[in-house]
Order: structure tokens, then C-alpha cells, then sequence
């Protein structure tokens, strides 16, 4: 897993309290910062969206991103390098996309150069005032586990493009225009009063959990009967899969208060020890530790 | 030109007020943000440059951009989106290369992702707080035209990569291993009380001149033999034009009134009418429209 090494690499180099979020707290500016690549035939192919599509996404992952530190998204950039075959036309509904996606958040600004593939590099920058900011480190034993979103519909919907399958159309609106958990986001930090967890659900919700236990040095143990999904996901044999590690839902999980978390899904409980426990709707109880989560989880390199 | 064809299609679809400058100004966070991508074989190319003096120059390029806004450089993220066959060793150099390049700014996050083609996106962050912000459409009559940095240096050097050649090695480092003008952009903006145009010279002298006079309705008129540069640049028989319209050298060019101007390196003086207007040593005037340097350009399409 070269992605992996990479990271810890520029951990070393750097050396940065920034670096360990989706976002980077500049506390002095009351702002957080986010950045993603979106790379032609790695993240997404241009026979399976349209550039509506496309723009939508772009902005909406690093919308979420902003969501999942409990900020308010306002800003957006974006760096866009186009292959010589990419007309006007594309161009022009690529903003679109982006420009409905961010109801409420600004698209202020980028760059456009040429390139051999299509790259889409988004920053999203949001507004800390009166926000209590979230860090994955701020698990703590006994909070609540709640979530946003239903889990799994979007891995069902790449599954179905992969197959060239249409229906149930649902699910492939799920993947090609997902939506990012902005009210969910705000009614949490506007109110908690206690430090907190919160993630988005980019890679799945099992990996979210992890990283959250990993970095709190906790155990998070959820009840599988609890997740909120699609009943028809059960047309899928491996439906449970999709729904534990399944990515790009862009969901939500936060580790909250019970005076929080009675207004939401609770889905389970932060415990002392290590890794996600699952408990399964027949009692089986299974236990994966980050390194079980990340093989299952897709590899760019 | 389709790179000017999508930006216009850009403006069109967005309407926003914070496209122009290279830098948006989000006046309601009291900072201004800046993105731009690199891309492996448009941009640069591994042949020419190393890990190291990649990782400096896109953190420098972006830093020069927020130094033309006059706002205090104080962050950066990294999208960074490679091929396979790249190694952990050149992952390491580029960020030591960024940091290094960084002094006084942050790296606080990013991404690193696949590709088949090196591609680097970086978003910049500075603070206005206690400085005037610049605007291309600042420029008003009468002002005078101020220059940081010498001319011409890294286009000489990117010539001689080119041809295969290694001397004067000074040139071939300018364009490798640029410095943005930190101080001239911080003494203006922390002392100036009128409102002022400033650009970079990414795109040559000549390009951020222009830009300047199509912005703010006005002409600019410049004497050549003001211009700094090395005179070693003479060995170029063309050396003219790589000091008007070379890009990379990334100094900085402002349009002043006399208090602050006489502190630094007067070109020239903001006229009625359009374009750009160089007056030669022998007394010689050159016209240049918009178009005409557009043309002189080089087109990443």
C-alpha cells in the first residue's frame, strides 16, 4: 500500500499538529481547509458521468469534508487540467454541477491548464464561528455513536455501472450525485459542548469508525441492526459488505453526549480497547482492526 | 485559445464578483485564497526538474500569488496525484523541497491519490489582517509602475534546459527554484493607504502589465532601460523579449502613487488610453494591445 507509506512520509517530513483530519484547523483564522484530487480513470470514467455529474461530485465531496469537521462550508477552489478533446460544452456543465451542488457555498476561484487526463483538485474552506470543530482523536469512552445518511447505496450504485446496470436507478444517483450531510453537521456543532469525533463516510463506514478508534485509542462497538440503508440493498447477496465498506455514501458518524445524541440515530457505543466490534442482527459478534479495514478497502496505486 | 474560451464560460456561469484577481478575496474571513495545478509534461518535466526543486517551486508559485494580493502568506495544502513508478524517496524530496521553500507558511493538508502523470494542485491561504488588499482593476492615472525582482532569468534557464545546455547556471536555477517577493509585497500593502493594483509576473512582465491595463481601463507605459535584469541575459540575442515577455521569473509589479514609489524600482507611470507602451533606449515606442501579447504567450491547450 504505497498511499500509506506516502502519508507517513509526509507526516515525518512535516512534522505538522495539522495534519491528521479531512481538515486542516487554522484556529488563528477561525477557518478550516480541505483538498481533494478527483483523477480520470482512477476516481471516476467519463463513460460512466456526465460532466453535470462530475462537477456536482467534485464540489460535494469536499463539501462533506468541511461537514465532517462541523465548520460551515462557504468557499470553494478549484483546479481543473483538461485534455485537448474536452469541448466548451463540458467545461460549462462541469460548473453547473459544481454551482447547484453548492447551495449556500461559493465557488470563488481556481486555475485551468491542460492535461493528458482529466484532474479536479477542489479546496473548501469553511467558517469556524460558532462551531465547535470535530477531531477523530476526540473519542472518548461512553459516547454515543450516531450517523447521518443511509450506508451502502452508493457502492451498490458503482456495482450496478460496473455491471451495466440501471436499475434500481436510485442507487446510481446515490453514486454519481451524493450529498453531503450539511443540517446534521450544523445542529451538532452549533450545540455540542464537549469535545467530539466526526467523520465523513468517504470510505465507508466501517473505515470511518476505525479511523476514529485508531486515532482515539478506543474500541467502537456498533449494532449492525441499527444502520440506516436502503431495504432494496438486500437485492445484493454481499448487502452487508456494502453496507459496512462500502465508500462515497458521504455519510456522517459522530461520537456525541447523550443529550446529543437523543435527537439522532444511535448506532452504538465508544468502549475502552481497540478496532470496530459489529454486532450482527444474530448476535454474532465480529471484530476487525485497522489493518483488517484497510485490505478491504479500494487501493488507488 | 480555449484555455481563454473555458474561462469565459466560467465567468459566465458563476457571476461572481471574486473572479479577476489571482487570489479571491473573502473580505468575510479576513483572508484570500489562491489554487494552482501543476502538471507533469505541461508544466514541467522529470527530465528537467528534481523531487526537491518541484516541491519548492509549487509551493513558491503559490506563495508569489498571495504576495500579489499583499496578503501575509500563511498556509498551503497539497493535492498530489501520482504515477506508479514514483517512489517513496521522491515523495519525501518534494515535501522537504515545499518546506523548505515554505519558510514562514504552513503545509497543513492535502491529498495524495493515483495518476498516470504527475499532477500537483496547491491551495494557498493568506491574511489580510493589518494590510490593503490589491486588485488588477486598482490601477488609476498617474500612479507609478514599481517592479520586484529582476526579468527574463527563468525563461533564459527553462531556454537552456531545452538546448541541452548548463551555463550560466544562475539562469537554469532561477527557473527552477524561484523566490516570491515576501518583503516589496509586505512594505506595500502594510504602508499604502490608496487603492493599487499588483500582480505577479507568472506570465511574463509584459502579460501582468497588460493584464493590469485591460482590468483598470488604462495604459501602461514603461521604460525599458528601468526594468531590472542580469546582464548576462545579453548572451541571448533575443534577451528584449525574454525580459517582456519571459514567464516564471515571479516578481512582483505594482502601480503606486510617489510616496510609496520612491522606495523601490520605478518602470513607468500609469497613462490614459490602453494596453501597454514600452519606450526603447533609442527612444523607440512599441504598442502592445491585450491580444497582441495573448498571442506571445504560451497556450497550455
Amino acid at each position: 500500500m504505497k498511499e500509506k507509506e506516502f502519508i507517513n512520509t509526509i507526516k515525518t517530513v512535516l512534522n505538522s499538529s495539522y495534519i491528521g483530519d479531512d481538515c486542516a484547523y487554522l484556529e488563528k483564522l477561525g477557518v478550516v481547509i480541505t483538498q481533494d484530487n478527483l483523477v480520470e480513470d482512477v476516481h471516476f470514467s467519463r463513460d460512466f458521468i456526465t460532466p453535470y455529474q462530475l462537477g456536482w461530485k467534485s464540489a460535494m465531496v469536499n463539501i462533506s469534508d468541511i461537514c465532517a469537521s462541523g465548520a460551515e462550508p462557504l468557499y470553494l477552489t478549484v483546479g481543473l487540467s483538461l485534455p485537448q478533446d474536452i469541448n466548451n460544452d463540458f467545461v460549462k456543465e462541469f460548473y453547473i454541477g459544481m454551482k447547484d451542488a453548492s447551495s449556500g457555498v461559493e465557488i470563488v476561484g481556481g486555475d485551468i491548464t491542460g492535461a493528458n487526463k482529466i484532474f479536479i483538485s477542489v479546496a473548501a474552506i469553511g467558517r469556524t464561528f460558532g462551531r465547535k470543530i470535530s477531531s477523530r482523536k476526540n473519542a472518548k469512552v461512553g459516547q454515543k455513536i450516531i450517523v447521518a445518511g443511509v450506508h451502502g447505496s452508493s457502492s451498490a450504485g458503482l456495482r450496478l455501472l460496473m455491471n451495466g446496470q440501471k436499475e434500481p436507478e436510485k442507487f446510481i444517483q446515490a453514486h454519481l450525485m451524493p450529498s453531503a450531510q450539511v443540517e446534521f453537521s450544523k445542529k451538532i456543532a452549533e450545540n455540542i459542548k464537549e469535545d467530539y469525533a466526526m467523520m465523513d463516510t468517504s470510505d465507508g463506514l466501517a473505515d470511518a469508525l476505525s479511523q476514529i478508534a485508531e486515532a482515539s485509542g478506543v474500541n467502537l462497538e456498533i449494532d449492525f441492526s441499527k444502520i440506516p440503508f436502503d431495504e432494496d440493498l438486500k437485492l445484493f447477496e454481499d448487502y452487508e459488505n456494502l453496507i459496512m465498506f462500502g465508500g462515497e455514501d458521504y455519510g456522517l458518524v459522530a461520537t456525541v453526549g447523550d443529550d446529543i445524541a437523543k435527537d439522532f440515530t444511535v448506532i452504538g457505543e465508544v468502549k475502552n480497547g481497540s478496532g470496530i466490534t459489529i454486532i450482527y442482527q444474530d448476535g454474532m459478534r465480529k471484530s476487525f482492526t485497522k489493518t483488517d479495514i484497510e485490505n478491504r478497502i479500494f487501493n488507488h496505486f
